[in-house]
């Protein structure tokens, strides 16, 4: 793909990204390093808890959405660079779950005092294998104008 | 820790994590594994880039933030069970940081329709180790009462 600059970008385009497995392994290692609680950690204590089963950390969820962003969500040229924004999950990943992210441009905006670059706001909804939503995030990111 | 119900929660309540020191090393590798930039990746392609050196990936400096809140930044009863939030990145987390959060309680909120739980909204600031703030995440998490 092409690497995009402000130029490039209107309100309304989107973009979809590869797609990644996601599996009981991967949820337990992310979670032993980042986020240690039993109902990512452990099938038998996860039936027992909120989650009523494996369930991947929220911010693992993130790390795979940035990931599909970065290698095939967005050529923004000079990379994703992003200043924050909102994030939700409406219901947890599951081992199993077959992710994919949709992104939707909500806003170009250049910057005011800085002409060389703007900023873009993008919704981008990370999706199970099943078409439900297990992610929201709008985030706004750097882009640079062209050369 | 005692573990905290809803009834143990109010406005204005702080409660300060351990600290974490990321390195070079864990930064590299969380970007190979989940925001494979250059920026994230290669300390001399990051001198030339947006961030003059080597950064860790947003979702890395959330990543280590959870990790402190689980291990010791707020121990809720049932776990930390986040809805969704606001997420910003005022400055990059460098090789070397000391990290640490520093956690308020914004509101808590029973819920009207379950009786047995509320939701509390909590404003977790990641510091480094010159007090400068490279995070801030306004989350709401899901809190039971006492049973």
């Amino acid at each position: 793909m092409a690497e995009l600059y402000l130029e490039d970008f209107t309100v309304g385009q989107r973009f979809t990204s590869a797609t990644h497995r996601i599996d009981a392994d991967q949820i337990k290692a992310y979670a032993a390093q980042f986020d240690p609680q039993l109902f990512h950690t452990d099938e038998v204590a996860a039936q027992a808890s909120f989650f009523q089963g494996l369930a991947a950390s929220g911010w693992h969820t993130a790390a795979i959405t940035m990931s599909l962003l970065v290698k095939s969500g967005m050529p923004i040229a000079g990379g994703l660079i992003g200043a924050g924004g909102e994030i939700s999950w409406p219901r947890p990943t599951r081992p199993g779950d077959v992710l994919q992210v949709e992104s939707e441009i909500l806003a170009v905006t250049p910057s005011r005092s800085r002409p060389e670059r703007g900023m873009i706001t993008v919704k981008s909804e990370t999706r199970n294998q099943k078409n439900e939503v297990v992610q929201v995030l709008t985030s706004k990111m750097l882009v640079w104008k062209k050369p």
